[in-house]
């Protein structure tokens, strides 16, 4: 990075600040961003609340333009000194920047949109982009790795667990019947999966002693089922942790480069040009 | 499948349509068997919504018909070409197939028997069958040997919970009594499951001190002791995982082919003749 | 046992018939005792259940008097039989064996006492013994032994669970105090319990902003918690699996027999003299 | 310890009793100090109970006297014994030490304040320090020092759970309302925790088939994410299993000595200077 031509125009300088992490700069950006964005949640929880909404009604709204105005202009910003603006636009991380910035606008000119500000709370997204630092890196990417390597597995897990809630749901509608809460089909499929999943609202529960009976299977079966993702995770990570144990200990030196071009992360330190589209970093 | 001679009569063809996946056509007949299928279960759920069934009763019954007939040509159909026909009807799908279309003609003889239409959710089953691709046996090959491998272990451990929830659940009944929702011994059992299992529904609940110091302890037991399904199919999974690692990398080729006497699948590529009847294939 | 000569008192015969089962009138004592149990639970249910306490009354408590008299003949034979009764009389077994014939004779005299035959449940512990065969104790032995290495970190684990809950059940009626639930401390711990192990009953629940938000780190402590005690016995079924996978494949021929003297069980095929007293088989 | 010589001041023999545990008389006093605190948590808790207040208010409030006296007495001489008192003061432990003394006194002059002495349950920690015996040590060393390895990814884990529920809830706040209890987005977070961990109170629930079909997605989800912290733990200790498997069996004798200077433990039994800060044991 110290060897950075000086010649640099401002918006290559605006560039690594606002999608780099490398120099003061972009850490400082880094650092506002974060804060702004849980800065911006606690502004939306806060507002959520009525008795302190009517009381601080003002203060809420002025703040909650200030991050608004703060926000589009980082947009802004982001979409000037980016090569392909169309490309940041159509990102995940674009749509979810402009959602949390359009709703405000438009509270100004529909009354009902005010409550959308809520979607800001996507941006919280971000926050893993931007902790994203060598260290945690290690940690997430064992986690997403193993997560990975068992998601076939677990797809076929997750699948049996649907199928298997709408038959025992469908199954206890019919034992049930609407007259004990199970009023539809739906219903009773989303009482299914509360009861698999062990979390037991207790919003409806069986009456009848059948009912009870096939109940209890249920949750037997539950609370055998859980040990299938935990056996597949964990097989996931005592593998990988044998495997790359002595790779683990070496020190990470991932930089936090992102391609001018194409937005792609994780070059190596001594890279050129980008791995992804090959333009000059 | 390409050496087969073209001179077979339209039973054989339309048995390759139904009974195997590697034609066009089998695939063709089984994505709509899904679709079909997916739908009929859409119809039965929305029809148990009284505000939907209420507005919209005429297409739904027409759907349900439709569907009815095509189930029924299908169960025909399988009947026809299979050279065992006994074997299907007897069969776990069979009975399934049979069960998803009759209770519609009965309800134009029987008022009550509608509701049964709902059976019909009992054909997802089949969609483990039609989905039993290549990639998706694999993952839940090592699945269901995993489990099977730990049968016997995890039947020790079901009937353990049984027995621990009867004993402690008419402890229970004693303890609290029938003013406080344990009227009585199989209802205080369900309780205990319920809490056993960390479900906890909320239903029923202790009121004397005694009674929740031992619903405490049932709690922490429930706690503790879903640690060993967990560690049974985890230590399963990951003596797999050393195992057949490198089996996993190479790609599994397994055909489709179903043997048109017996039924029974997972017949090799090469294969002339079934390995569980001798019947040429 | 074949060699055992044919001129053995009545009472030995006895004694081979009940503690063992490598006759077939012992294997055919041991199911006969399997079923009575299993019927006497159910009768005890069933009379548990108003409705049909009222609607039968005669004939359970006829079918109750035919149990317990065959529990006590059952309880007089195994005392007469067994070389040292007090051992017998003092042990476990014949405390519960004891329990589950007094109360219906109690009943007789006082008129409370009838509940206690509820107290019969215990005797399914028994069923444990009785179901010790050959294929089902490899499993269950693997289940123990690997339980019982894990026992002091169990135990350490229970421990902080226990003192956790004190503390913050403490600082929840700190908080949320007796008008939302928390009526005092011992109430408190019992909800940090219900919230700690996942179960979540829903009976008390807390309505201060600042108590939601504690209760939300005790679940997400508690949903973190779990993995410790899985942790744990995994880690032991792991080991276990790898170091007896081959010892588990040769089958166990583990006789039933039990010494006459102490009652203790496991002792090997050729075995002439009783492990544990020395006492002659 | 034998070694030590006879003329040492009451102040350094105090020091012994109070700090270490290898003298009789400092086993006793841990001993005593233990049963100390169990009965002053016992006497909280009691007192917290209407009923019982009421009746033995009296008793109850002298017992309270009894055992702040002691710890008083117990708090002065731990100050005047050490070398560092100021040390001891603000450490952990000599925080708690004095909150659990104060409250009582400051209740002779103000009102409200005798509730604070709950806070006495904070003492429940000394426990462990007391248990820390070889034994116990062992055990939960190994478990924490598994926790340990594994903190940077349960801290990952956990941030992601918290972000996931901020997300989650804000969404079910827009699709459930207030209408349906959701009343505010930090309650609606509170919500999503309790689902996600699968405690499941019902005190809140979804009541749209919208809000219902979110709530499965986000009950299946935390059914998922349970294998995570596990699998990491499980990992992290089926490694430490095999590598100190043989360091277990040896038995350890760390001995309970204490510096007298900086007050760390775990110093070895030849040891002459404390390894922390080379004061002189």
């Amino acid at each position: 990075m110290a060897e950075r031509k000086p010649d640099i125009s401002w918006k290559e300088k605006l560039y690594i600040i606002i999608y780099e992490a490398d120099t003061p700069a972009g850490k400082l950006f880094d650092l506002i961003l974060l804060v702004t964005i849980l800065a911006s949640i606690m502004l939306v929880m806060l507002e959520s609340v009525k008795s302190i909404d009517t009381r601080f009604h003002a203060v809420l709204n002025i703040s909650e333009w200030v991050i608004t105005i703060l926000f589009t202009i980082e947009y802004i910003a982001r979409i000037i000194t980016v090569k392909q603006p169309l490309k940041y636009i159509t990102s995940f991380y674009g749509i979810i920047d402009l959602l949390s910035t359009i709703p405000k606008y438009l509270s100004l000119i529909f009354a009902g949109t005010h409550a959308l500000v809520a979607l800001r709370a996507l941006r919280l997204l971000r926050v893993f982009r931007i902790l994203k630092l060598a260290r945690f890196l290690g940690a997430s990417d064992t986690l997403l790795s193993a997560l990975k390597a068992s998601r076939v597995k677990i797809t076929v897990f997750l699948y049996a667990i649907v199928i298997i809630s709408v038959i025992l749901g469908t199954i206890m509608y019919l034992v049930e019947g609407e007259e004990n809460g199970f009023t539809n089909i739906p219903k009773s499929v989303y009482w299914c999966i509360v009861t698999l999943t062990t979390v037991g609202f207790g919003d409806i529960t069986p009456q009848t002693p059948l009912g009870q009976f096939i109940a209890s299977l249920i949750m037997i079966l539950g609370y055998g089922i859980i040990a299938v993702p935990t056996g597949i995770v964990t097989a996931e990570f005592t593998s990988q942790h044998k495997g790359k144990a002595p790779v683990k200990e070496e020190p990470r030196h991932l930089n936090t480069q992102c391609c001018e071009n194409c937005l792609s992360i994780n070059h190596k330190d001594d890279a050129s040009f980008c791995n992804k589209c090959g333009y000059k970093l």
